[in-house]
């Protein structure tokens, strides 16, 4: 199933942000002063390099929001594979709002298409694998719903989305709790029906002394493949394992290999660089 | 001079929407419950890669709006270099404040820490030239003002903030107005006396044609170091000259090798990573 | 353990659009026409009736938003219990202040006062069962975060808190799909790892139906006491279990008597009245 | 005449703040996860109760702005009587839109037909009596525009809609003055020629007073129908009279009888129940 | 009693949006450059022109929150009169601040002084005639609140204060109702006990149908001064009466003989020039 | 080429919180009283007084917002001339929905035509010299993109749109800096390579040290006719060469003569008058 954009209500504010973050006050003085306003033409979003396509409902808003007379399609739903050189999206109607709208849209795009595609050459590392590839939460101030739907685009899972949608144990909690057991407990305690408890452990002592409090999943963190192996095999099944810390796309399939369910990765969000995408025009 | 920060009316409004973000309707469950509100703790934000530090005031303010009674201060400035295990600044207070603020304090650090620490290569890379390394719109979207901000603070200087600052015309505007001489003339005729004309030119041919309007820049796209000698020499003084397209740790010194007085590289806004940055606790 | 309040960045735009709701442009016409500027008085917030506390922190950032220089302490903490008559909080300043922030502040704490009493009498019906009473997304718009925390001071507990943070599936979702287990299988497929899945139920039919997915919780609809009995028995404790629909004070420990672990009242939030508190000044 | 709802520009406000508050980030996890995006279908918005309905255009607008292809009708305007069972709207469209909005569009017209329907009752408890039914300031913060209007759906009247558009003297500003009648001239003294004087009397005697300084209304404050008879006799037409506090069904006929022209009701919008509305799939 | 300004709450928002109007992205290009950071000094705020003062808040506020750090005081309170050469206020701290701030602040100050300051002349030239000076709803847009309250500082009196606060039947609305009389009708019918009733009428004809109807105020509509002299005579007292249309300094005393309680003054507020107010910094 | 205006996501906000502001909470109480809501008409914007107009797009948003079903269609674009009795604009629709947005349209229409026609008049006095009219900073709070813009409208030209699009070096920094060739090279050492560098000077004295700098405009304040000439023949083509302070349609023709190259004026956006427009319904 395509993963689902968020809706029109949550991408329309941060288009609106971008878009009064590039014209200031005077608007666009270049296209102002050069471009006669009823020049029509038409362009093409075109993919410099090969990756996966994500953005393209924020590309859309963007042109509309400049002007309700652009037409804008998608060659290539998000999540579609690209090659370089293949056409990602037509836009059409006056070639001075085209010019306005043109770099907020591929800031959208490329950025969002880089987190897709990042995301998408991890997921295919691990092929073969039941390991599935989740984000974090250190994502980029401000875009972290659409970051995370980059990530699904890529093929990818989403863990937390914020600090209140589901309860992630970690090493300051636990020594403030005074270890791993009394943290799960007041977790459990404290928490409504609908919200899992995920904890942190470095050691196989952490781990064996949580699953005495039945966590529903267990972050193993910044351990080798061989000790991840061993704690599978500890957990047997009594909970969700994710293997977390210093992954790489040299390590991943190694990491996978270990039988953990989940392996998660900040640097989708945080570090995957832009997909190289152009707006070409017509000769 | 070190660079000046954004005004705080500037960076309320990102760090308020990153926080509301992370923290939902809900807020911190596993915080809320596992830390007993009134646990004070300290702790320090430490680098754990070499680089060089950016958005400091957005940290302080994260924690600031968090819980006004925690005490944030800062052991390095912003620009200032740091090595592998350094101690950026300092933290103290309630324990669940700080755990609450934490992550948003750190993606914020994070990425303009990278944005920066990005910078400072490039501007290593090319000590002994003139040249000076440039930033372009091509940011992360809604963000501008502070990615463009951690530039300055990584030694580089910035192009255009927008739109709205000056005029850069494109390929596109020069196929409309038909050709480069004729935009130029355009822009020239048409904006304030205080607005700067950069024109971007491809070839040697435009280059010449260019020249016959005396823009204040020009940015010479895509061409080869050879190219960029030759079209250096060309100008002869009379503009600005900036060079685009292409440019990596592996070619900018060759580059700046050119003459050219700048090299402006999307690389360090929209896909530098993050500088890793840890938040540690007393044991 | 106390539930913890909103944090201040989410309190505070709800405290601001009261304000601004109440004093629109030309601000309190009659304390303004009345009240010499300098007078300074003190009041009291008294509960008129016996409930539970709920909102002093809006009811503190109100006046502070209002003049700074006011100050307010609580006599209650949120989830006390007062009786009619008694002091919950007090405010001391400026006489114009005071009035001027009195209405929005009576406005907020009666109206999270009331939830929360309604919740601790729906608690106090069930005291001995191991029911738990939950509330439900049937919220008053923009208010969802402080009624859900107003339920938490009145000692309920929290169902979701958006579509964002768990799968409810309801009558309609699994006729779309087809039939309960399809539903099942399909929200198990697509959501992340820290997602809880709960299906709702009308019949004993649905109920095994369900139990063969291995639902979080089953969301047993518009069942009697007895029915609710023989389901929960039917799981047998492989799921949790909420009983939902025509709860009222008069059936509610019947209801938990039959076994269940929750009963969600949507009344809580919707439809409880306020608790009658007053703010009174010296005579 | 039907009562006019408040413009568009008042309405998306509010209609965004509490679809951003349901959908958080990550949108509705479980209609994603299971309705086929492209799945079409309809519903109707039936009364489970008798009541007054109110918020049509709120409900509009969530669907609206959820997805600008679903068309929603209303078989009913506001302010019409319902019976249980009647059908109120209709929709039709994707499926996966419909479920997504439909908790907001129920909670605005639940609330507000809620508001509505307790207005009509008194209305109609006070029928063959002058006395009109009007609400206070006891409004829920943020929504006092929609409850004002859904008061007048329910056959009421407007008291003030904020401190900024009358004066309205209570025994605070009375007892800051040093007496009604100094309150008065201050209040006369400093306000506009549009903006009427109310004052509040707790006593004959202070009516008496009152009635010196001409007081465009006087409100008479938690008096018996027999003081208020006799209250109304001595203003004899002098000023508009309104009766104030623990007003009830049982009680309002008695107090309309005793001939005067406004009871306000604070209940209507801090405590109205909502209006039980149901949004029904086709089976 | 001088004139209370806006809270602080509808004041930030309109300093916020102004300061964001003139910081841009970039901040104080020039200040950045030029002034080191810790660089104190302080400065005096002069009346380059006689005139009322008005506006002093937004200046404090404006300083305030580009820097707290800052001290601002006021020698003039809001509604006194300056000589041309006289201090206003004083501010003192960072200089780098104070540069940032002080466009900003200046301009809210000369406008709202200007405000005052055109209010005060007309004011003046009524002295001795019972005549208030009043203005309209010709408003700048965004500023009414604080443009209303520099008219109070200039000692006028406001008129509506927006569509919201009291009934003002114009021309037009009495076309559509078929008449002066028949317009009142439907107003007095349809509007809350506290809402006051004014009518534009434009003959002596138009002005006897609507004292049939008792309103509370009538706008006699661009007669002359003998005209409104009759009207005033044939009113006697039975309502307030306003001149409005083509008042100007040279007419308004003539205006003012006429005996009407109320003379109304769109230029006020739309076309009152700034007070020129400026900055001093040590020499 | 007629100026461009700014883009619809500038004036939204705008054209929102006008709105909002004339509105409040209770909308038009006169039209919801008296118009019956399916009643049409239609009205002409028409010019009371000759002169510029400016601000069409704004009054066309302001009736979309109000009423999608309006039709709004201008008879003169921005930057006409329009006569005494012209007809600018036409709307048609629902009665009620142009009687709501009336004001609001009116004002920004009579605002920026007012700037434009002030501008128009300073362009008709210099004309057969170089010298352009430009706007200053001295705007009125939160419009400054509208009033720029309604300058360039009325054939004027910008100087800065804020503090962060150029330099300008006054007389603060100048004594701060310790000299003009101080600080013109630190502006010059610290902006970007397309920030422009303009510095003010009030003697002939400094304008020789600033030239030592090559700024590239320079500002001289407060100079007499004759003392400009002579500025402007030592500068010599070297820099722009700007006149302002005490400019006035009096003498405005002299100071052109001078040979400057611009003429900026504070009065324009600050003090300019409205151009006086009527909505004139059918008889």
């Amino acid at each position: 199933m395509r993963p689902t954009p968020p809706p029109r209500v949550i991408l329309e504010p941060l288009v609106r942000a971008a878009l009064t973050e590039d014209l200031g006050l005077a608007g666009d003085l270049t296209t102002n002063a050069i471009v006669p306003p009823q020049a029509e033409t038409h362009a093409l979003f075109v993919a410099r390099k090969a990756g996966v396509v994500a953005g393209l409902d924020l590309a859309a808003l963007t042109f509309q929001l400049v002007d309700p007379a652009l037409t804008f399609s998608a060659a290539k739903p998000d999540g579609a594979k690209v090659t370089a050189g293949e056409t990602i999206a037509f836009v059409r109607g006056k070639a001075a709002s085209i010019l306005v709208a043109e770099r907020v849209a591929l800031n959208f795009l490329g950025h969002l298409s880089g987190v897709a595609t990042a995301t998408a050459s991890f997921v295919a590392a691990v092929e073969g694998h039941k390991a599935q590839i989740v984000c974090t939460r250190k994502t980029t101030p401000g875009l972290r719903a659409v970051e995370k739907y980059a990530v699904r685009a890529g093929g990818g899972y989403n863990h937390r989305f914020g600090l209140n949608d589901a309860v992630l144990i970690k090493d300051n909690h636990i020594a403030i709790a005074g270890g791993v057991a009394e943290a799960l407990r007041r977790a459990k305690r404290n928490v409504g029906h609908l919200v899992k408890i995920e904890v942190e452990v470095d050691s196989l002592g952490q781990l064996h002394e949580a699953l005495t409090e039945a966590p529903d999943a267990i972050l193993l963190d910044n351990m080798s493949p061989a000790q991840l192996a061993e704690a599978v095999e500890i957990v047997d099944g009594r909970a969700i394992t994710e293997a977390s810390g210093g992954v790489s796309l040299d390590n991943v399939a190694e990491i996978a290999k270990s039988g953990v369910d989940l392996i998660s990765i900040g640097w989708l969000t945080h570090s995957a660089p832009v997909l190289d995408i152009g707006l070409d025009f017509p000769a």
